[in-house]
């Protein structure tokens, strides 16, 4: 099977499972973070206390920590420790790492406690993370893409685990193999979210399978697919609410052969 | 008059009198809530700090608790006790009581702190409040059907308050009388927080009458009502995110005629 | 050049930076008040903690406060000094700062350590602000608008700032100048967060000017012709919901000429 059959299949399993999806997330997204998993079919649970996350997450496929949210960082390493245990793919997203130190060190702390499945970030949260010299403008990416693969395909093999890069093109390494994925439109950096919302189904994904490199690939060709249908769904005078909106949409109404036909990997294989 | 007139006239006298309705409640829905209680007709207000929900709670017409939110437990109860005192009624929605001690404390902390006019929750969340040995898997119900009604009249009676289930089939219990809702559609599964929604409906129907059984059986046709009408008006392409605006602009434009006509309750009449 | 002449240079200053805004608002509302930044050509970030919201108003080019959230006054005010010091304007809406002693204290406590460019409020808070004793029913506003621009005028002259009243007419005062626009629909009234998006509007277009009364008139237009443009697309059966999306649709949609011809404000010059 080359990756787009292995990724249609994982769609199946995630609506044969209905996965609950633990998240510690921030306020900003966290409507569209819990919809976009019950749109690809899996179950969301929003849960950030100290004294219940480890309860929460023993329910759970997958644990997603997102630190838009720097309120609650030590519900996430208390949650991912459990998970870890419980051998739960824990996935990161490094929310605006280089906008402020303590988003710096909020994710050294995770990075330090927790063993990372996946962690997934636009170009500058990921070079800031690979320790380089990247100028902040709050939560959205400034840095250029000079070098992603090689960055990303570094960062897996020192973090020891998947690193996934989005953007234009997006990039996936295991620190081995690198695929490069090109579904997208731009009007998805016009929405607040959709980062957070890959990242969400990248969990979702990852809960049904143990190939998380596979996972993320298809959590990023997902929101790809549902982004160009949700724009070429546009009529005069729509914009990006509605477009917010389609998204929901394609990725409840996306199906195998709509990830065979629309997905745009760059290996069919992956060597392991 | 049989319940679907009285509950013409509740929809009626809600946007006649725009009550205030309070909410202590979770971030993941809060939005959706205070825009359902804006659609019905009613004005929300979402405050949940100790030192300023007694004052908030005397200016409001009714008071919805939401469980989902286990970091204002305090500020619940002290909103709650004012309430009391003031004959305010109080609308508990125990989001995700099985799946913590944390949760279970909390609303145990409540029901005894409080006393509660409406309990709203799925059939796990009820089923375990009832003391039944239910399996929890996050916050969606994953408890069968059986013996709903008898659970709903026993705990209605327990408690000394209105008990709605909802689900499938929806259950409504004072204790002696019960009615069974066959509103609605599974779509309302799949979109995150239209539990809470129907809880915020229920909350402002409440705080235009003392007949707590109507309000809550309204609340619940109300929603049934507004997810078939979404449901039906889906074209090809359309799934869960055009579903839940659809929510919105239905229960914006219910009228007296639509519940008289859609309303599917199975007791006609209710005696007390 | 007449203001809406600025106006729509504004329009695409905005366009052109792409400026951050950096905003500590409320959790009903977070994510509608970061997607209109984004439909009007800004970045949005939303950063509440104390340990690092001096850094992200550093890389920002306006910072807005709602007290809808009143967790983080100290963040607020942290903030808003650094914003002092390097000249960023400071945006206060005062969120039902009649409804509750700790809103009204929240918001002395910032007007008395933070230098504000513009305050944006309905009827209700203006006059509450302005000492007038006005009966408070939750966040709506439920003042008349007797003597509304003397009010604006006043309390410009007294807070030496930008005064700007959202309402059925909106008013916008320096204390010498007074400009009133009729844009806007009444359905804005019926959707959450409408008067928190108009104040991200109108701190994004003051991030691209010194002139901030010409700032707020413009960010009130902006909405104003949103709702109207919005409200005409609706169909039958549309309600709140399709408004709600279609105000994102507007302002990404929305260009010079649409204010050109669309904005309706009683001073076409203004003398400073």
């Amino acid at each position: 099977m080359d990756i787009l059959q292995k990724s249609s299949k994982l769609l199946l399993r995630v609506r044969e499972n209905r996965p609950l999806i633990h998240h510690i997330t921030n306020y900003v997204t966290i409507n569209d973070c819990a919809n976009i998993v019950l749109a690809l079919g899996g179950s969301p649970i929003m849960a950030y206390k100290k004294s219940e996350v480890e309860e929460i997450v023993a329910q759970s496929s997958a644990l997603v920590l997102n630190t838009g949210n720097v309120n609650n960082i030590e519900a996430m390493i208390l949650a991912g420790k459990k998970a870890n245990e419980l051998n739960i793919p824990v996935i990161l997203d490094p929310v605006g790492i280089g906008a402020s130190k303590l988003r710096h060190n909020s994710n050294n702390k995770i990075l330090n406690s927790v063993k990372i499945s996946i962690v997934k970030g636009n170009m500058s949260e990921i070079k800031f993370l690979a320790g380089l010299n990247v100028k902040a403008k709050g939560v959205d990416s400034t840095a250029d893409n000079n070098g992603g693969e090689q960055v990303a395909k570094k960062l897996a093999k020192d973090l020891n685990c998947i690193v996934a890069i989005t953007g234009v093109k997006d990039i996936v390494s295991n620190g081995r193999e690198t695929c490069i994925i090109r579904n997208g439109h731009r009007m998805l950096s016009r929405v607040t979210g959709t980062g957070c919302m890959t990242t969400s189904l990248i969990g979702t994904y990852s809960s049904v399978t143990d190939d998380y490199l596979l996972a993320s690939v298809t959590g990023i060709i997902t929101m790809g697919i549902a982004g160009e249908k949700a724009q070429t769904s546009l009529k005069n005078e729509e914009g990006i609410g509605t477009f917010r909106i389609r998204l929901f949409d394609s990725i409840y109404n996306i199906n195998e052969n709509t990830i065979l036909k629309e997905g745009d990997v760059s290996a069919r294989q992956i060597k392991y």
